[in-house]
């Protein structure tokens, strides 16, 4: 496996529902980019012992982390720390996130 | 603390060196901006136990792990796994990475 990706050429849209793009995964964590259409989203959800660190490549939307939500786009980080619910959905155009999840959960 | 944080608002450039500046800390991982000018450089390292991500933001120049060496851009994803000499040097042009290293060294 190469140590280089190119994020853009891996990312992936599908009509039915967001997509996760594997780019790297060690034993200590993971790296995804989430590709979300218009409106799609990601439930609430919490990882009882893993941390999980999002960065907005592209578009817009919501990220909701705790009680804090907030609109995001290009250039925001958000960490859902382990046990906080998290969720994502997409605005009006096309959403593409960086994840790194650490530790991989098992 | 907040779970948002705006990465391009929180980059700090030096004419002394290259500059990490820290956007979030937890028992798993950390998240950082690295700031290069042009021509600064982190020297090839390596950390025994911990994995490293690194995203170019902006800018260009060269990153290498172990024999792997390339020139990169916005957009490029790495992994230093651990043990892995890793370094980045910036090109003719300001850089700036977002880096995740798990779990976070102690």
């Amino acid at each position: 496996m190469s140590h280089f990706a190119d994020v853009h050429a891996r990312a992936r849209f599908a009509a039915e529902k967001m997509t996760k793009n594997n780019l790297f995964t060690t034993d200590r964590l993971f790296c995804d980019v989430y590709c979300f259409e218009p409106g799609q989203s990601q439930s609430a959800h919490a990882h009882a012992g893993s941390d999980k660190v999002y960065y907005v490549l592209e578009g817009s939307g919501r990220i909701q982390v705790d009680a804090e939500e907030r609109v995001v786009g290009p250039g925001t980080a958000v960490l859902a720390p382990a046990g906080a619910p998290h969720a994502v959905t997409a605005g009006n155009e096309r959403l593409r996130v960086l994840v790194i999840m650490a530790p991989k959960p098992s």
